[in-house]
């Protein structure tokens, strides 16, 4: 296995220094637009483990909005398998460049949706993913694997409901990914600050676009952006927190290989965002139209969503200030193989100090860059083989989460996973 | 009485509309930094109610931030009274020009704060009108008039708390400005939008800044923003509105003149506009220091504040697309001239549907320009005089609020103010 990185950024440098330490590949070329940030990584990499580590990364410059010079590398540097690390907007392309060149591919986020022209609260338009199941059957046909949403949300969510759906439940009603935190930033001086731990120009992207939702009688719909507010109670100290309906990739891709009745994601947001991504619609500051505004040079155009990302912190800098832990996770309901009512949530929690302690990245990051190293490791094994455009839960759940659990010292990943029984409350939701 | 009207924006074009209908001054300058919204005042004039009362006005360019260039515009003009209609930061500028020229001097906002430098939520710092009192003396001893906060709030509020002292109570416990509406506004298709009917940039600094409270044991002090929020029910079918304390100029106004035990300015923001004032200032949009951010240009620095403001509509544009009232008034408690406790609210309501029709100005605006015409009317006729740097409240409320009422078939301003009795908390607040 020959692996190309595409993009170096907190993800992509957090793949590479998890892979850094495993041996089911050959070499990993870690490239990105700007080769200085994948040399970066490579140095942490060499510096943490040494040359002899060190050997099996190589860095390249990469223009992954160009799917012919994608494909390019890909046959150059022969090629099996492409990581997409990038964001969601340079899927079609790498996906494209990848299939040209005939290597397998796996993303964390798919190719994007547009909102129903007249309906955008109640109907889908085109939806996430879309555009790569239209070739799901060339993929399978050239017998080549894309897999998709291979990070923790959607991904490690994923393995979690095909998980439940074999081994816990005889029937399934809801599986509701329920992602939840309790970090915090502070500043200088100690004061908590502001300070979102991703990308707010995604987030906003993320959190504004109407929320989708499936039911088996109903198919795909949409909603209203921060439908459906609850409060989930997460494990691990973090205790409950305001979650709402957020457009989520798991909607897309459980419902095409795991049988329920209802499929959700509700992100936990917690009130403060959700008033401040409110605010943001309010004012048009979420937008990506230029407004002209005086400067110190005269008139000038920006756009109001970029001064929006410029006036907080960078989320890439605020690891060592912030503390506290993230949990992702499904909690699904239904009847128990016993026939009974049955209600679990599924989860694993990512610690600040640890992540930032032995990797020098912060949680949230860390914690998407795991699953899709895990995945890598079992094709690369022949555990899990396929061909077409797949899901993460369209493969056998348990040797994932098996390696993902098992101890450093014995081979695995060492990171323990959790099941929650909660009191079920089928029948009268 | 020769009257240079200093800015034509929204208040000073208001203010020329209205005096346009009055006779007790000899000529009235208007004059702004762009000389061309001067002379579309004046069109407007010459247009509604002819050449011969087009007569009276005339345009002149002005730099109001340059005392010398105003002095020698008052010189040259022969002024009696330097109307200042302009954002406060020109009013120590124009209040020196004036003074320099030996002219009266009017505003309707006074010279600006700056909070303490260590204790900015409990000590005020330099409050609002410092600098102008400061001089009080010298233009005292000039025989010199400087009428400061003559607009609606600070103005007619003040001129309300006086007449409640003078005529409705025998002792006052406190004199709380309250100020609420009803303002909608709708887009193109009639949906509701969030657009202030003030500048957004201005009451930004207004409700931020540490809010200002006098009680006579104590003194001036101030609060964190948006303290003590209560929900104040206004008349007029405005109904309830919740309030704050902001930093306004009646708290340092009333106290100079009036016996009260404590004096409050509670703005009616209403949840939703403090939820955007608090969060713009969470993500540091409220900021006055340029930001770095990309434009299709290359790299640019704007500052936050300002692309809040060019993002959301034009608060002179939107009167067209507003329906509703505003009003503006005085909630007095304290024990009635019968030594019975008594609670009373004192208000103005102003009907945005009335104030387009009749002015082509929105209600908010052409409220706070109808007083100070009838402040210069009661000047020129001898009814009020004096010398000194003077609030509202220094002089008679009784002709200000009867020559107001006065049906315009009769001579006056057509504008009836109303007296509410509430049922009296005192004693047990």
């Amino acid at each position: 296995m020959k692996i190309l990185l595409v993009g170096a950024g907190g993800v992509g440098d957090a793949i590479a220094k998890i892979a850094a330490q495993r041996s089911f590949y050959e070499s990993i070329i870690i490239s990105d637009y700007d080769e200085s940030r994948a040399r970066r990584t490579r140095d942490w990499i060499v510096a943490r483990h040494g040359e002899h580590v060190g050997a099996r990364f190589s860095t390249a410059q990469i223009d992954a909005s160009n799917s012919e010079a994608v494909a390019a590398l890909v046959r150059d540097l022969a090629v099996t398998h492409v990581m997409n690390a990038v964001e969601p907007k340079f899927v079609e392309s790498i996906f494209a460049g990848a299939r040209a060149a005939g290597a397998d591919y796996l993303d964390m986020a798919m190719s994007l949706s547009h909102p129903h022209p007249e309906h955008p609260h109640t109907q889908t338009g085109i939806k996430l993913g879309d555009a790569q199941f239209a070739e799901a059957q060339q993929w399978e046909a050239e017998g080549r694997l894309a897999l998709v949403g291979m990070g923790v949300e959607p991904g490690m969510s994923d393995v979690f409901a095909r998980y439940a759906v074999d081994h816990l439940f005889s029937e399934v009603e809801e599986l509701g990914t329920r992602d939840g935190a309790n970090l915090v930033v502070t500043d200088e001086e100690g004061n908590e600050i502001f300070a979102p731990s991703f990308s707010i120009w995604t987030t906003i992207e993320e959190c504004l676009n109407p929320p989708v939702i499936w039911e088996q009688a109903r198919g795909w719909y949409t909603t209203e952006p921060f439908s459906e507010p609850e409060v989930f109670t997460f494990p691990a100290g973090i205790g409950p927190v305001e979650c709402v309906n957020v457009e989520h990739e798991e909607v897309l891709l459980m419902p095409r290989w795991l049988s329920a009745k209802r499929v959700t994601f509700k992100y936990g947001l917690g009130a403060e965002f959700i008033g401040v991504l409110r605010t943001l619609n309010l004012l048009g500051l979420d937008s990506v139209k230029p407004v002209r505004v005086r400067s110190a040079n005269g008139p000038v155009e920006v756009v109001p969503r970029d001064v929006v990302a410029a006036s907080l912190p960078d989320p890439a800098q605020i690891g060592p200030r912030m503390t506290g832990k993230t949990c992702a996770g499904v909690w699904v309901t239904g009847w128990g193989l016993d026939g009974q009512p049955r209600e679990v949530y599924l989860y694993h929690v990512s610690d600040n100090a640890w992540t930032m302690a032995e990797y020098n990245t912060q949680c949230v990051v860390w914690q998407t860059a795991l699953n899709p190293v895990i995945a890598l490791e079992l094709l690369a094994t022949g555990v899990w083989a396929g061909a077409g455009v797949r899901g993460p839960e369209s493969f056998d759940a348990k040797p994932f989460l098996d390696l993902m659990a098992l101890p450093v010292e014995d081979g695995g990943y060492g990171q323990a996973w959790g099941l929650e029984e909660r009191e079920p409350s089928v029948g009268v939701r």
